[in-house]
């Protein structure tokens, strides 16, 4: 792809990044906190497309979270993203932690809650038109792990997002982690044989569905991250806005393999790319 | 919202409303019949939208008829509606009983079959265009219960539906159980800790997907109410039109609740709602 | 429906039609052989409407290929089509194998894997636009037995797939098997109480989601066929691109019912079709 900004986008980063946040002891009770700030950038798209985002620690996405369940989590959400903005968190919490209510821009709030199912979340802005608060960066994913942790793997997070950068409610972009066509040019290297853990989130508004597909392969699907046992084994999956799911494969041969929705005028606008699979 | 018909919808009503119809004995078997009438009537979707429907019962949606497994149902058809209709029941039933086969205006016609196997289905005009037929009002839903009843629950029904009011294939409006915006005015008084079972069924036309999502809770899914073992846990479900689930969830804490598909052009022009969860 | 071409489309021979290929000793080794010849040729999709394709083997959609857990497949592919094209395969195989490399017209190469694990699958081009390449006639089923076959039954094959006649990313007309509307004229034929096999693939472009819906009856899903278990009982499955399971069910009373995406823009346009049950 064309020269475009590495800084508030870092697809590859992301991929393996995970923000455990702080471990606090507070009265006998570890709090896990967690620190977000919605600010404004420039995303490029490609060398003659620049968009205005809302960024989340200075990246579009926003920081993949992780904590454990049964964790008191705190979040610190600060806003100097020019309106007003909230974080809503998917998971189980009273109402006043629903992260519905506005907060406005130069001010703070704190949202605190038990992590708790495990499974595989998802934060985002809930201000109207939540579309555009989503789209325009406002999104991250929520890891909860089980009790039990899961065995061993290279952990992986895809976030599928769309970029309508003409607000005609159509999407021009797509994108894995932020870039358009990013893992297509710059290959996830994965290692043969290895168990691939697979975090993946639907984010992209207004296609109804997406589907996810990988060559050469077949994955084992737990759904929302909230089972230990797969429900099935499939090389596509068919994804609404907002569902996230694990995936589990290993590929058994070398060589470098495609990952992409089995829709051209979403992969060919760049949620496409590709795993290239080393020897160990 | 604006003043809208509380006659022809009533969807507050519509949650806990199910018709068993009348149990008769007949030659030593017993028969739970039902009556449907097809007649038409106006909505008032919104202080300046009107849209003339077709009615069930003198309502849209159609009544929740509700029967067990095993009974033998005999649906009593009068159509007033003005054109030929007919009435296809999703069900085991023979050729002669599917309900594609239309009825005049002005006449009536039995349906009849064993209730078998259980489930959370519904039934349609079948007239064609189907499409058009049933957005303008003849659907409902149709519960077979299980031999072996479920759990003591608040057994609520949602039924997302769309309003096409300028014929251009495409919907303006959408409610749950008729009315657009009706449940984010009136919201939907529950129990803190009880067990709720939501009979959930998509028949939005048009749009190829619709999600459904509940703030801060999680729901155990029982696809099409056909068995008893839930099949994932999430708070995310896809549903293309004519699926319908049960969905098993009881929230922890007493607040307001949001309820919508996960897409903002659906939800913001009528398919949103709130539980309201208060202390027992 | 109006007249249509039967030689390029031959829906009703493609339901129950495997081509299990050759089976050839080398070397000790057992390998099942078939081959794939890319063309041209034209499909009347009715007396008004001609279409230009890329057949293979004479035929859209191409020959449902069929074998067994274990076997060493063997794939001769012929490019007569005029372009570069290829042929990918769902399936687990090595980079070199998985068919995104062009063919020049004129040429041949040679895929060849284990055919492992089992399950549904599926081929096609892979050449820049896929979805052209695929809509116009690249692409068939490919069927993996379990090591145990599955229980004695009427296995049958639908493939619904669109067609884009003026390139304008939309499709004007819908198919069963390759013609429009064809099952509705021609009923399946099939036995009172026998087992049936359905194995459906959707592989229609544009439309992010297709429901299948049979009258008058359930069937279990065992999802990408990947597995001796059905997931769920339902009358309505909502299918991705791409997505293709086997759906089981028997009918208990002879007559006439028909089968549909529950989406009258789809169905209407040619995707309907019916099965007459007659008595054993
Ligand atoms: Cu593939
Ligand atoms: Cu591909
Ligand atoms: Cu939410
Ligand atoms: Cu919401
Ligand atoms: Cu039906
Ligand atoms: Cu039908
Ligand atoms: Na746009
Ligand atoms: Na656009
Ligand atoms: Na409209
Ligand atoms: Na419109
Ligand atoms: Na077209
Ligand atoms: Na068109
Ligand atoms: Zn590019
Ligand atoms: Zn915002
Ligand atoms: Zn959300
Ligand atoms: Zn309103
Ligand atoms: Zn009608
Ligand atoms: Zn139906
Ligand atoms: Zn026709
Ligand atoms: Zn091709
Ligand atoms: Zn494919």
């Amino acid at each position: 792809e064309m020269a475009a900004s590495e800084g508030v986008a870092n697809p590859m980063k992301m991929l393996r990044n995970f923000d455990y946040g702080t471990v606090k002891q507070e009265n006998g009770r570890t709090i896990r906190e967690f620190e977000l700030t919605a600010g404004t950038s420039v995303i490029q798209l490609n060398s003659a497309v620049s968009y205005n985002i809302w960024d989340l620690n200075g990246s579009i996405p926003g920081p993949t979270l992780r904590a454990k369940q049964g964790d008191r989590v705190r979040v610190l959400f600060l806003n100097e993203a020019g309106h007003s903005h909230s974080l809503h968190f998917h998971g189980v919490h009273p109402a006043e932690m629903d992260g519905v209510r506005p907060v406005k821009n130069g001010n703070a709030t704190i949202y605190e809650f038990d992590a708790e199912p495990y499974g595989v979340h998802l934060y985002h802005c809930h201000i109207s038109p939540v579309t555009r608060h989503i789209a325009k960066g406002l999104y991250g994913m929520f890891i909860v792990d089980p009790p039990t942790p899961r065995p061993p793997a290279d952990e992986i997070v895809l976030i599928m997002a769309g970029y309508d950068v003409n607000d005609d409610s159509r999407n021009e972009y797509y994108a894995f982690n932020g870039l358009p066509h990013h893992f297509i040019d710059n290959p996830i290297r994965i290692y043969q044989n290895q168990l691939i853990r697979l975090y993946v989130l639907n984010i992209i508004e207004y296609d109804p569905a997406v589907t996810f597909h990988l060559h050469a392969n077949f994955f084992d699907v737990y759904r929302s991250g909230m089972t230990m046992t797969p429900s099935e084994k499939t090389d596509v999956i068919t994804m609404g806005v907002a569902e996230r799911h694990i995936l589990e494969f290993a590929f058994r041969y070398p060589g470098k393999y495609m990952f992409h929705p089995h829709q051209d005028a979403i992969a060919e606008n760049g949620c496409m790319g590709q795993f290239e699979v080393v020897a160990a």
